[in-house]
């Protein structure tokens, strides 16, 4: 078979190991790299690849060997994107990505199927987020998490240092329509005063008047606050936009500046506000190492999803067993995946670190090593 | 001897490694630890402490075990300071700190003299803006340097792949009044395009036309532009103070963002700025081991001297081999280092990465490991 494989959507600290787990697990088929993401699909940007083209010192970095992005794909753009694929013969495509990515696949593939193109699609889940319906958790996130909960601890022992000066500390972390991340933030437990003291998520309303209360009594109880934020929590008090088509627009948060201002405006204490930024998607030196193996065995199951001339799927990652941890990768319908998004469900929404042992627990298998 | 061992100014990544040391080296004598910075030299927050006091984890965690802080110390401060170290029988000091410390020392060696009490006193050199005079380079500086070496050329190869939607990126290192951390985020060589294209330093006058200039060849050269700028570059940029007395204002940067909106208003292109922000001095997990030993080596120096009776000194730190790399602690005159800054010297002061091969060689060894 010839297949094809490629990357749209942002990178993570893993997904070049999803890319080497597939094309170790295409050996024997003819493999094409689409280069440069969905503008890449396309154009067809499509030149052969094997596992010995991609070397595998790219596992133990960020970025994406194959290129990445974002583009608003049009009607035409998939007809287009059809068209280059029968002529390239290509038999079977996997994408890896985010919920963006799958509703791509999903659309492309049922308009091969209109075209009378006999065509296979697989997904590769990828995403810091950890939004995709239907997995446990997704490849990315681990590593994102990671580096959160190594370098947030710092920051707040940091913050304890400089309460003096600065009572108030507010880290923003990515994740703008979910709160994982920012929970994954919360991991730290060993600080004397338990920060951080306060997390905001999307998934719970902001509630002004309460966060300041709760900040204040922080302040009271410890002479200092210490908040984690998601990007897209409190979005009332931010003018980014929200709904950019597939993320086409980039956003560089900042809810944590508002956030200090209004601190510094009811309660009249400075606060910093402190945008983590893109270096959690890209961190590779503080990646997982499950999340490696876990990205890794992603694409290798896709590749032999291919192989079987399965379709319409995306690769899962069930959790099989906690003590020890264990995963499994049934697939999953992308119909099921596509364009869907995932919250913090409702028994971890909270605002209080204090109340979140159950997801520490839940996490910890996914960022320890 | 009684002795005292504070920090004044911010954490870094291995001060407590120079904590350790100075209690080890002080083993013999009665040491008292300083809580708390300035305000705990000023109120007297003194206990005993001695090495089994302080856990070792603390040295591969960011923060400080002592409690740090700024203040911007008047003479009425001093006096107190004086009285309560002569109501203590504090017969020595030690402050770990930049220059601000160094000025806090030497002005608290000259006011005991004035009131007749016998101390001696020696600085710790600590900071992560490398911009003390009289050393070759800083405890503190090679963490954060070694950070930004690390998830710089994950950032730059984050970018590549997102050329499409994002072609230019901008990331702001510490560094108010000087450019070392923005030159250590250059060293990343092995990009294909050899990102960062261009740095910003304080040290070099910013020039608009020059810099859209640079820009604008960059994104014709390779798709996109990632540039790296100290906080402190293009000041006219910005609407920060730069003078706040002893640093006693957070300073939350921003040149960044005012340099990726000058982008994308004058080049019709998108740019995002991006915020480093305080990990670069906490980020334990990535800390130099070169940095680390030196801290403590450091702190070990300065409980030497004073029980030497050596005062109004700062330990040194010096290099005495390049192959391999080896470094001395011949102690230097505070006098010689209050309150002055070492700003990048002249033959490192470029815009330009690839004129820093010389540059990057004196930084190896302080990285690496």
């Amino acid at each position: 078979m010839r297949l094809l494989i490629g990357q749209t959507g942002a990178p993570t600290s893993v997904v070049n190991a999803s890319l080497r787990g597939f094309l170790d697990g295409a050996q024997g088929h003819d493999v094409l790299a689409l280069r440069g993401g969905p503008d890449g699909l396309v154009d067809g940007r499509f030149t052969p690849a094997t596992l010995a083209d991609v070397p595998p010192e790219w596992t133990r970095r960020g970025g994406s060997w194959l290129g990445a992005g974002r583009r608003a794909v049009t009607d035409d753009d998939l007809d287009a994107a059809v068209a280059t694929l029968a002529a390239h013969r290509v038999d079977g495509v996997a994408l890896i990505g985010g919920n963006g990515t799958m509703a791509l696949l999903a659309a492309l593939t049922e308009r091969a199927e209109r075209a009378g193109l006999p065509l296979c699609t697989v997904g590769i889940p990828k995403t810091v987020d950890n939004d995709l319906v239907g997995v446990d958790h997704c490849p990315g996130f681990g590593s994102a998490a990671r580096y959160l909960a190594t370098v947030v601890p710092d920051l707040a022992r940091d913050h304890a240092a400089m309460r003096s000066i600065e009572p108030v500390r507010i880290v923003e972390t990515l994740g703008r329509s979910v709160g994982w991340l920012a929970l994954a933030a919360t991991r730290h437990r060993d600080d004397p005063a338990h920060a951080p003291h306060l997390v905001l998520l999307p998934e719970v309303p902001f509630d002004s008047a309460e966060f300041l209360h709760r900040v204040s009594d922080t302040l009271d109880a410890h002479g200092r606050a210490f908040v984690v934020t998601s990007e897209g929590a409190a979005r009332e008090l931010t003018d980014e936009p929200f709904d950019a088509v597939n993320h086409t627009r980039i956003l560089t948060g900042g809810v944590s500046r508002r956030l200090a201002a209004l601190v510094t405006a009811e309660l009249g204490v400075v606060a910093r506000g402190e945008v983590l930024g893109m270096v959690q998607r890209s961190a590779a030196a503080l990646a997982s190492g499950v999340d490696r193996r876990e990205a890794a065995e992603a694409g290798r199951c896709a590749a032999r999803l291919l192989a079987e001339k399965a379709t319409g799927l995306m690769v899962g990652l069930h959790r099989t067993g906690t003590d020890p941890y264990a995963a499994g990768y049934d697939p999953v319908p992308l119909a099921d995946v596509a364009g869907r998004t995932r919250p913090v469900p409702p028994e971890w929404r909270t605002t209080d670190p204090a109340e979140l042992d159950e997801f520490h627990r839940w996490l910890a298998p996914l960022v320890t090593e």
